[in-house]
Parts: structure tokens; C-alpha cells; sequence
């Protein structure tokens, strides 16, 4: 039996995206298929079955080590997802247990940038790297942290928040009930947000006054490549709030990089520059210039399956 | 060879304190000497030297498993201490392969924090913990931070620096250079500065109207265990801010506690109960009531030197 095979499954809020990866990171076959719209949890497994049957069909049951799943609020020690917001399932599900025992396989569960982390330390911007830092900037802002080699999970298997750490005092509101969570200004849902109240505050012309019931992180990211002040002064407020989350951050597990992905992520110079500049200022001299900020190095499609996939081996 | 004891050292801004230790945490010799007043590094290690070997005569050479030091400053992967504020001796020391050399034993070095939070993991208030935040409130703020059983050192062996994190956006200037840092507000120093400021802005009687130029945080205490209302006010202050730091330090490595030392830590309840409170209000509902908020239970005089001991083991 090699075993040079394992299966990742990266399960959103909408689609649920598999595939069957090698050792090094190559995706022989891959499907997706909706998360949501199935009865039960158990039919949802059973569409999952149908996709594995076709990956065993190729690589051969005895040749795949396992199963790796990133989904959001996916605990490692248990196994569960616990109360995902924009999951079709309320409450603790133990998806881990569930799926092993349907598909055969060793099943590691754990959450969507936890996964993304270990498939960077794999196959990305981290490989070689013991201590680094993962933020992913999507509708949220999720987070994982490796120490010495290993994925942060604390001791409950939640650990890695770094989206609630409380960037503004009494700032905006979150959906997790706290006021000024990092997550609602530095995602592409709250750069939206910033957007919105900068054109409310300021005067003045902006590619982004005759787009307002349109705007998008994408929309924005435009117009600032486009020379637009505005545009380019949001993308700054949003730098600040994340390097000074950032500074916050390498003050506890002194890191040797952060690694952004994401929509955001692809932002380039117009969000790096900056975001490096207000995270120095609030850094230790002892820290300063040695923290690298990279994008993701993980081929875009097929990331969340890397990464899923590489908690398998 | 029995390898039955360790020797810990912690070093001071004033005093070096050394202790020979055995596994289960006893200290059966030690001895203190002053850390400042030698000319060289090697004459204040020729020091050293001379009480180790007092304790080689008590317990025999070949029975000493090695050296822990404690220091500010020390770096844990190079062995050196590095431009620490209060300390004799400037720039880059090799203090680890210096003290090797001189005692002819294996010599650990790590930051006082970090020894402390080993110490705690040996023998005191984290035995059998694997994810525990150690913070020691002292004339500055240290941290250390333990995931997976292991400390995080970080990449460059810097890593648990809470005290720099910023807790309130341009407040307190901090002699590292930032403005807000939390150890202005929550060390040993912080709270009489906090004292200071209340009592300027504050009318109304207090105990402390009358000992303004003899403040201190045992004074404050004091006055707060006598039901005093401003110095209640300024422990709340000090509670808020190391609880909300606290709160988004969790929201990184979901501990199973938080453990506090030095002199602030054993005010009790008068901090405690505040620091829970303002914790737990920016705390994600999955982290809320689960995490544990203690005070050291290291012997007082000997935490230092049984944490300095842990490391040799």
C-alpha cells in the first residue's frame, strides 16, 4: 500500500469543493458540489460519498491516507462543527465522526484558515517555516497561527480568532455581539463598509460616488489602481486597523511572516505598503524589519483543497 | 549518575538570585548576590561561579543536571541577552555560552517571564496544562505563552511580549518608543500613574489624597482594602485594560488559563473579579466561562529560581 494519495474538502457556506491531492500538492481530480439545499446531514455526507467513490475509482482505495476538512468553526479535537454562522446546520455537529464512519477514512477536521495555514506550511509561501502567522481576507477574517512547527489550536481546538480580536475600542458592531471586532473593517465585507462612510465624510469627486449601490472590495481595489484619492485613502484605513491588529499579533507569537489570503490579499502594493508601515510603528524595536508580509503562494483554486488535504498526511 | 537536581538562576536588575533545586520543585540550597558593581561580565560569572560551587559541594557535580537562567531579555535560540532595560551590561550578550564555559554544565537561558510560565508548568498553578497564558505583573509587564505543552518562542526566540501590546490607541508614551503600551497601565508602575491621574481629575476625599508622594500599588491596595472609592476606581481602570489585552490574547491562543504573578497579582478579588468582567466582555461566546483566571502558586520567594530550574530539565 503507498498511500500517496489524500482527499481535501473544503466546505463553505455555499459550495463544498473536493479534491484527491498527492504528496506534493498536485490535485489530480477535483469536484464541487452545494453545501446547502440537502435535508439532512447525512444526505450531505452521502453526495460527499458519491464524489470519493469517483476519486477511489481513480487512485485506488488502499492508496489514499485519508480525508482532510476545512469548515468554519471545524474543532480538531472533537471533530465538530459547533454553531457555524452561514452553515445550514445550527448546533454541534460531529461531521468528523460522521464522514469517517460513511467513507472509511481517518477524518481531520478543522477550520477553513487552519487548513489553509498547514496547506501554506505544505505547498506555499511557508514552506521551511516553523512560526507564521495565516490571515485569510474573505466575507470574514479568519486566522491561524503555527508555533514551533505546530498549528495554535488552544485548549478547546478554537483558538486563532484573530478576525474578533477588538481593533476599535466601541467600534462597529459584529454579528458575535462584541463592538469593533478587526473582522469589520479589514474583510471585504468592511472595507465595504469604510467605503460607505468615507463617501458620506468627505466632498470632492470619486470613482466610487456613481458606484454606490455597487461597491465591492474589487470595485474599490480599481479605482485606487486607478489614481483614485478616496479609493486609495480607504484602502489605507483598512491598512491601519489590519497592521496594527498585526503588531498586536507579532508582539505574542513573534512570527517570522504573515501570510494574507483572499480577495483582499490580491491587493497588492496599494494595501501591502501601507499595512507594513502602521504594523512597524506599533512594533518592538526587537521586531522591527524582520516580519516578512507575503500574499498567498497557494495556486487560487486550488487552495482550500491544499490545504484541506494536506491535514491529512 | 543520578542527575537529581538542577540549578536556576534568575537574574534581576539589582539582584541575582540562584537556587539548587530538585525535580519535585524543592529548593534545598540557594543564595542571591547583587547583579550590578562588577566591572565585567566575566568577573559578575567568576561570582556565580563561586556560590555554584558551594552547591556542587552540597549535592556533588555529577548530580546536577544543568543550568536554567532567567533573565529580561534572554533569548531562549541564541543564548544571549539583548539590550535589556535595567540591566549593567548593553548590546548582545553571550551570557549562556559564557556561564557554560565558566560551570562546565549545559546553561538554558530564556526570558524571566518564560521561566516563570515553566516553573508554573513544573511545580506550580499550570501543572498538567498544555495551553496557558503566564503574565507577570511587575515594574514592567513580561508574558510567556504555552501552546501544545511547548513555550512559544517565536522565530527569533522573542516571542510573548504582551506588555507591548497597544492597549489604548495613543495613550501612555512607553520608554520602547510606542504610545499605549499596556505595561504603563497595568505593571507595578502603571497603577500609580493611574493613581496620579485620578486623583487630578478627581474631587472628593481619599486615602490617598495624603500620601501622594509615597504611592505605590501596595499603598493603593491597601487603601482599596479599606473600602476606599478612588482607589477601587483606579484597580477597575487597571482591570479594564489587562482585560480587555487579556480578552484579545485569547482570541490568538484560547487558553485553558491565564495565571498571574508578582506583587499586583495577589491583590484579589479587587482584581480579579474586574479583570474577568471586562475580559469576558470582548471575549467570542465559544471562548466565555471556559477560561480560568489564577494567581501563581509558586512559593513567593523561590518562583524565580524553581522556574529558572525548570528550564534545565
Amino acid at each position: 500500500m503507498n498511500k500517496s494519495f489524500a482527499i481535501g474538502i473544503d466546505i463553505g457556506g455555499t459550495t463544498t469543493s473536493l479534491g484527491l491531492a498527492d504528496r506534493r500538492g498536485q490535485i489530480l481530480m477535483q469536484a464541487t458540489m452545494p453545501t446547502r439545499g440537502f435535508e439532512t446531514v447525512e444526505q450531505y455526507i452521502a453526495a460527499i460519498e458519491t464524489e470519493v467513490k469517483k476519486f477511489e475509482a481513480h487512485a485506488g482505495k488502499d492508496n489514499i491516507n485519508g480525508v482532510g476538512v476545512g469548515a468554519p468553526n471545524g474543532n480538531f479535537y472533537t471533530g465538530e462543527i459547533v454553531d457555524a454562522p452561514n452553515m445550514p446546520w445550527r448546533g454541534r455537529i460531529q461531521l468528523a465522526d460522521m464522514m469517517s464512519n460513511a467513507l472509511g477514512y481517518k477524518v481531520t477536521l478543522t477550520n477553513d484558515a487552519n487548513a489553509t495555514a498547514m496547506g501554506e506550511m505544505m505547498y506555499g509561501a511557508a514552506r521551511g517555516m516553523k512560526d507564521f502567522i495565516m490571515v485569510t481576507l474573505g466575507t470574514g477574517v479568519g486566522s491561524g497561527f503555527v508555533a514551533n512547527g505546530q498549528l495554535i489550536y488552544g485548549h478547546d481546538g478554537f483558538a486563532g480568532e484573530l478576525g474578533h480580536v477588538i481593533a476599535v475600542r466601541d467600534g462597529r458592531a459584529c454579528g458575535c455581539g462584541c463592538n469593533g471586532c478587526m473582522e469589520r473593517y479589514c474583510s471585504a465585507t468592511g472595507i465595504v463598509i469604510t467605503a460607505n462612510e468615507l463617501l458620506a465624510q468627505r466632498d470632492g469627486t470619486s470613482l466610487l460616488r456613481n458606484k454606490q449601490d455597487n461597491l465591492s472590495a474589487k470595485v474599490i481595489h480599481d479605482a485606487a489602481m486607478a489614481g483614485d484619492a478616496l479609493a486609495i485613502e480607504i484602502f489605507d484605513y483598512t491598512a491601519m486597523i489590519l497592521g496594527q491588529t498585526l503588531a498586536n499579533a507579532v508582539a505574542i507569537t513573534s512570527p517570522q511572516a504573515i501570510i494574507l489570503f483572499g480577495g483582499l490579499a490580491k491587493a497588492g502594493d496599494v494595501l501591502y505598503t501601507p499595512v507594513k508601515k502602521y504594523m512597524e510603528a506599533d512594533l518592538l524595536s526587537m521586531y522591527q524589519g524582520k516580519i516578512e508580509l507575503l500574499p498567498s503562494a497557494l495556486p487560487d483554486a486550488d487552495a482550500a483543497i491544499l490545504g484541506a488535504s494536506a491535514l491529512a498526511w
